[in-house]
């Protein structure tokens, strides 16, 4: 009795918001906020993991959630329970890392409004065995059993997404295409192994993030005409010689298999460029940044060969 | 076959150590580090959530893996891989998000290390559902399946403590203590809910960190005589005016439940200068900072009243 009390009383007393549907999406502006730009999941004392911000209007989007993310939300004055929205890439963990934290904070703050999250197949275990940590935490040692919702899950709603599926949030309309970041590895055939590429259109700004991607003619077509193109890049020439220089035994087998990843499976500053010209985009953001900082002046003329429009090498909470 | 010889290969390619024992360690140079200083669970821009690394010699120990403590660690200058045991305070949110990060971005870097987690019970429960989160994401859409080693828990070790419990690190020991962070909250009477306090023993330096607790006599006794007493502090005064300024029709027995919670589970700088004192430690630091940047002074004056050696409140990334 005391317990149900308190459950009920606690959003009053600590101030949270009364549970409440997402926000309708007005047509106001558009920011495309990129919280994280490191190319993980080596952490990198200068950049965040991957992990960005779609605002249209009041309502705030997350894309992508690698370590770190409920903390870059903070810095970009998004409060967490204002996360009603999460769409994931892939599921390689510098994208997926910051998970954990954002669903188990936020459940510790008490904060009842929903959260969706959208990503690919394997995304629905993946929340399931998040909330089932927060459970044993929960009943294994954790003081404020109390004070807690019965379940982690209960506001959270997982939609795995296939090649092509749209999304309608309100008048945003999302678009997930099937891009080529998983055309090379080895053992990367496996059926149900999709990594997304994200088209957002509102009504006054289209934005399309590539993910982490190789050359796609699916993700070119996905991005013809948008008003803003965020890509990943990296210079597979220069991330090679500088793998081998540290690790100069390295069978020519394996080179050649990394050297495979690299050009199938990102993309290079001149690929992204093509990109951008070819779909013909308003312009370009570049983020998931492999490039080491001195190779950025020739990385930018080579993109600008291939590109006329205006880009730009994004940093943490850059707002596009 | 192909597989098994890229795994063989992969920490060579990929520039990773091979897998070797946590290194002895020497009598050198010990530092705690505040990785992160915010009272969480609701993310702050200036602070990370809870962690901190004590370095002794070449032995890196992380303290609670709050959300971004991978992150911290690298701007401390230390590699993910470098990491080989973990202690764990608590298992509230806000000292544990960090740990799917972490342990995840580990695995994808290939790093054979072993990696060793300490925590209250619940622990083992938590760190298996957060591994079982990594084999969903490899095994549901992970391009990345061939260059993992199968098993993300192979060279992780969770062990348990019960309230007295030591462990011998090389020359480093370390004992637990039940501190009083759940002696007070409602539901909060279950006999394995544990949260630690935690006193290092090097051959150098004795740091004791109170993890998140109230006065206790027992963290007072395992702080007697130390090098470091490294302590959480909240003014619950302060906390209390503003939640009910905020919330000005919480009800009276809601007030009084909160008010218990700060006063009984948290340390007031009077209680922690009279820690400090009585047990003779020769610096204090203060971590876990719920007080407002206004009122730090007053408590600073407080703080000095009872304790006459020296002390600091930590930022981020202070090192002590």
């Amino acid at each position: 009795m005391r317990t149900k009390l308190a459950v009920a009383l606690l959003p009053l007393m600590l101030g949270a918001e009364t549970a409440s549907a997402p926000p309708a999406a007005p047509a106001q502006d558009v920011r495309f906020v990129t919280l994280g730009t490191n190319s993980g999941p080596i952490p990198n004392p200068e950049r965040a993991e991957p992990a960005n911000l779609l605002k249209v209007g009041d309502r705030n989007i997350l894309i992508d959630a690698g370590d770190g993310a409920a903390w870059q939300l903070a810095k970009a004055g998004v409060h967490l329970p204002e996360i009603h929205t999460i769409f994931i890439s892939h599921l390689h963990f510098d994208h997926t890392g910051g998970l954990f934290a954002l669903i188990s904070q936020r459940y510790q703050m008490l904060e009842p409004s929903p959260l969706a999250i959208y990503g690919p197949p394997g995304t629905k275990a993946l929340v399931d065995d998040l909330v089932a940590a927060i459970m044993a935490s929960s009943m294994g040692g954790n003081n404020m059993r109390a004070f807690m919702p019965g379940d982690p899950a209960a506001n959270l709603h997982v939609t795995e997404l296939t090649d092509g599926a749209e999304v309608a949030l309100g008048d945003v309309k999302v678009k997930a295409v099937r891009n080529t970041h998983y055309v090379a590895t080895p053992g990367g055939d496996a059926p149900d192994a999709l990594s997304f590429a994200y088209r957002f259109d509102t009504p006054h700004r289209s934005v399309v993030f590539t993910g982490d991607t190789g050359p796609s003619e699916a993700v070119e077509q996905l991005a013809k005409g948008a008003d803003l193109l965020v890509a990943e890049v990296m210079d597979p020439d220069i991330s090679l010689v500088s793998i081998f220089a540290d690790n100069p035994d390295t069978p020519m087998m394996i080179r050649d298999m990394i050297a495979d990843h690299f050009r199938r499976e990102h993309l290079s500053p001149q690929e992204v460029g093509e990109m951008a010209r070819r779909a013909g985009v308003k312009q370009l953001v570049l983020t998931h940044d492999a490039i080491p900082d001195d190779d950025i002046p020739a990385a930018r003329e080579t993109i600008a060969k291939y590109y006329a429009g205006p880009f730009a090498f994004a940093n943490d909470l850059d707002s596009f």
